[in-house]
């Protein structure tokens, strides 16, 4: 199978104790994808090659370009060129190039924190029952780290993976936080996989954009091994999505909604 | 003095020896700045509020609006609504919409891995002979981490340094990668910092577009903690920047143009 992810590429190494050395190295492959859709740039992105078509979809429907896989007519991907052709059974109206304006004032009837107006559109409030306890919490960010061995490898991936309370249904990984995320949102969009009782284990920072992801993608819990912002907890805690950090070892801190960890 | 970089917010954590406790933590500040231009939207970057006027004159100039801050006619910051207001002395071509599109084809006239036509304009290739060798990379690596304490309080920042070969002469924090780089080129803009002969010393991940920003600002050698990615180190060599990467310890890697760095 090609290998997607990685290049070995020649470089110089230099340790203190023996001096300058050539050698080859793994390299995080970075791939500009622009989406042409209706025969009109939408946006680049900057991506791990891999699983393109649910990266996509994914980002499509977090876009609110689409609710279901259903609506699009043709996707192909010219890897070649770097382009994701996609028309939908239904044009997008003229107006959607304002949809990336920043909203201001405070009347928008979620929270006050959404800038984009799409946002205000695609991000849903969660009322999910899934509880997990710590246990389950450090099985499954332990599960994440076993998939990653490309981070091992090229110190360059971000790693995501969408989980029932007990196990990884599927990992992603990709140079881009926010691109691991559509990639699972559209895997599971792609295959009718239930998103309401699941749990989404991250190894990124949790911001205002990841957290956005998360509400749209419609699940309750997320567990991340890195640090959340000031936004990320505020839009965790008006979307009603429990926000736990820092996931190292035997520990986590809970940042918002603590309901959904308990013993 | 505010602090404008993290906030102290009520968290529980959970620890496997003693189970759950109430405190606060430290938590990085993400702040959406919107940049409107002559009247006009032109971006909103989510950021650590701090150096903003910097952040926004070397946004800027990296984005090929204006070469130098005389073109600014006058800038304010309105922290409360999160807008910075810009106007010009020279009003924008109405076209500049178009110079965020992806450019099609090889023939740019510089690397065939530029995707943006603004990033043709603005790109500059490095003819600097500034030289450093093993001893000066630890010592510059250190005085960053050094001057990093916010990152080890949240955990949730990056930092970067604008160095002479022997001292650190600005540092800046923040959430975003690119901003770090944008606040260090506006500082140096600002007051007239001479580039050719410095060192830029990161923290984070040297994709395309962190190496683009500092091609723009016109150092001729990065030095990262972190990974590289393929077209971080294709546009190094074509644009003639040495990009050192995993700088921990008394070890790195060299990625391109070895010919700077030496004993």
């Amino acid at each position: 199978m090609k290998n997607n992810v990685s290049r070995a590429l020649p470089i110089v190494k230099y340790e203190q104790d023996s001096g300058f050395h050539k050698m080859e190295d793994a390299i995080a492959i970075e791939f500009p994808l622009t989406i042409q859709l209706d025969g009109e740039e939408f946006g680049t992105m900057l991506c791990t090659p891999s699983h393109m078509e649910e990266l996509v979809i994914g980002f499509l429907a977090s876009e609110g370009v689409i609710r279901l896989p259903s609506e699009i007519d043709s996707l192909s991907i010219d890897e070649g060129k770097g382009f994701a052709y996609v028309s939908l059974k239904r044009k997008l109206a003229s107006d959607y190039r304002s949809m990336s304006k920043r909203v201001i004032g405070s009347c928008c009837g979620k929270s006050r924190q959404f800038y984009f107006s799409n946002d205000v559109k695609t991000a849903k409030t969660i009322f999910s029952k899934t509880k997990i306890n710590p246990a389950q919490a450090f099985q499954l960010m332990k599960s994440l780290e076993d998939t990653s061995g490309h981070f091992q490898e090229t110190g360059g991936l971000h790693n995501g993976a969408l989980c029932t309370k007990e196990e990884v249904l599927v990992s992603r990984a990709d140079i881009g936080r926010h691109n691991v995320l559509d990639k699972i949102y559209g895997y599971c969009l792609k295959n009718g996989v239930s998103l309401r009782d699941k749990v989404i284990v991250f190894s990124g920072r949790v911001s205002s954009e990841v957290l956005l992801k998360v509400s749209k993608i419609g699940v309750g819990i997320i567990l991340s091994k890195s640090a959340p912002t000031t936004m990320g907890i505020q839009l965790a805690e008006d979307l009603g999505i429990t926000l736990v950090g820092f996931a190292r070892g035997k520990r986590f801190n809970i940042y918002s909604h603590p309901e959904r960890i308990g013993d």
